[in-house]
């Protein structure tokens, strides 16, 4: 099995993606907060690269039961029912709902890699059930961090590392890409402390001016959560075999 | 003071060098091979971004005492004088000499970030004395891994990771990046053993493959040059105050 990370989505091509298994992460926040959603009952999350296209699939496709969803600059936008903070995710807002999710980042990774054999979506807070998932599933996969704007973030890369540690501990034989093992050694680095490194990380400490400081904290924790978020059919639906933990 | 690090030329927009201090780093092999044949007299060094425009420039505009020199995979261009391994570089063929360069990662990245203001050449070579001019200059500046094939290259990222070390030793009050923390850190986890290293690498095992031993021995050399190659007018020529070790 051989794991490669990209640290952007800057510059990969959609049609690249074509017949891989590919690992969208978003720590902050678009990943954790598709993670939650689905966790906490939403039907499914419609992730899009624009606002205006948004708008457009939130009128009737879905039969009246959407959100909309996502973040500009850190904030909720203007109409939008939802932000992109995953705690305004609960139960009481999403059971049955369709959410359709923009996002500066994540959301627009996810679309790009929309060709993508299999298309799972990681955080911390499901990274082990879907190490699980990848071991069984057994075929190489591509790690595709976010990151922010089109560049390097650490926390993506952090989580990256968690999620090639937990495979390599249920799968000898695994082999590392340049970036794959640079994520390793930065999760060793920086990885101890989730809730200490997000903070520190230039996209957390925005967050942290902006008064996100409880998103920060949701973000950082690990495990708990055993749904693994899959794209389908232009929709993220909770993969059948994953585990409710919540 | 600020440093940044672009783990790859990908979307960096040529424009968005503007006004910037830039760092170079291709450490397989272009910015090692620049830094052999300047500091073994070369003229100066024509970093060009096409073949086309490789054999088109060493045509006379230089007066006749040109070389050609560069690589596609690896490999010597057909019809060059010169392939991109430092060794060729040798006093006996470049001293006085006009070397036009084209290479499949290094050479591109330096014309990208043409517009710079200040844009310097680093490799393991002259890392350190690169660290001093930029501590005097006391500018914010970006340093362009060239990656390979437009993604991540562990080896430019131990590389920076050594270079910001070197300036963190002589300055206080440097203000890191995401991206440069990181580096940091990969330098602590890898950056020990440079020869080790730069084998176990991807570009490395292929240049291994390709019987180029030598060309790794010799780029994981520390500190043997007191070389600093500044471009200015499209070309790259020792910085006045950089000092020979060699």
């Amino acid at each position: 099995m051989k794991i490669n990370v990209l640290f952007s989505p800057l510059g990969a091509d959609e049609l690249s993606f074509t017949g891989r298994t590919t690992i969208v992460i978003d720590v902050l926040r678009a990943s954790s907060t598709i993670v939650a959603a689905l966790s906490n009952g939403a039907r499914e999350v419609v992730p899009v690269a624009t606002v205006e296209f948004a708008v457009k699939v939130s009128g009737g496709m879905f039969g009246g039961q959407t959100l909309l969803g996502g973040e500009r600059n850190t904030k909720k936008i203007e109409g939008f029912a939802l932000g992109n903070s995953p705690l305004e995710y609960t139960p009481e807002v999403v059971t049955g709902k369709t959410i359709i999710l923009y996002t500066t980042n994540g959301s627009k990774a996810i679309v790009k890699a929309k060709f993508s054999e299999n298309l799972f979506v990681c955080s911390f807070l499901n990274l082990e059930v879907l190490a699980n998932h990848l071991v069984k599933l057994d075929k190489d996969f591509e790690i595709l961090c976010s990151g922010r704007n089109n560049y390097y973030s650490m926390e993506d890369s952090i989580c990256a590392g968690k999620l090639v540690a937990e495979v390599q501990k249920l799968k000898e034989d695994v082999e590392l890409s340049d970036s794959a093992k640079a994520c390793i050694a930065l999760n060793k680095s920086f990885g101890i402390d989730t809730l200490k490194m997000l903070k520190e990380t230039e996209h957390g400490k925005i967050l942290l001016e902006n008064g996100f400081e409880e998103d920060l904290k949701f973000c950082s924790m690990l495990n708990i959560s055993g749904i693994i978020p899959y794209f389908s059919a232009n929709v993220l639906k909770v993969w059948q075999n994953s585990k409710e933990k919540q």
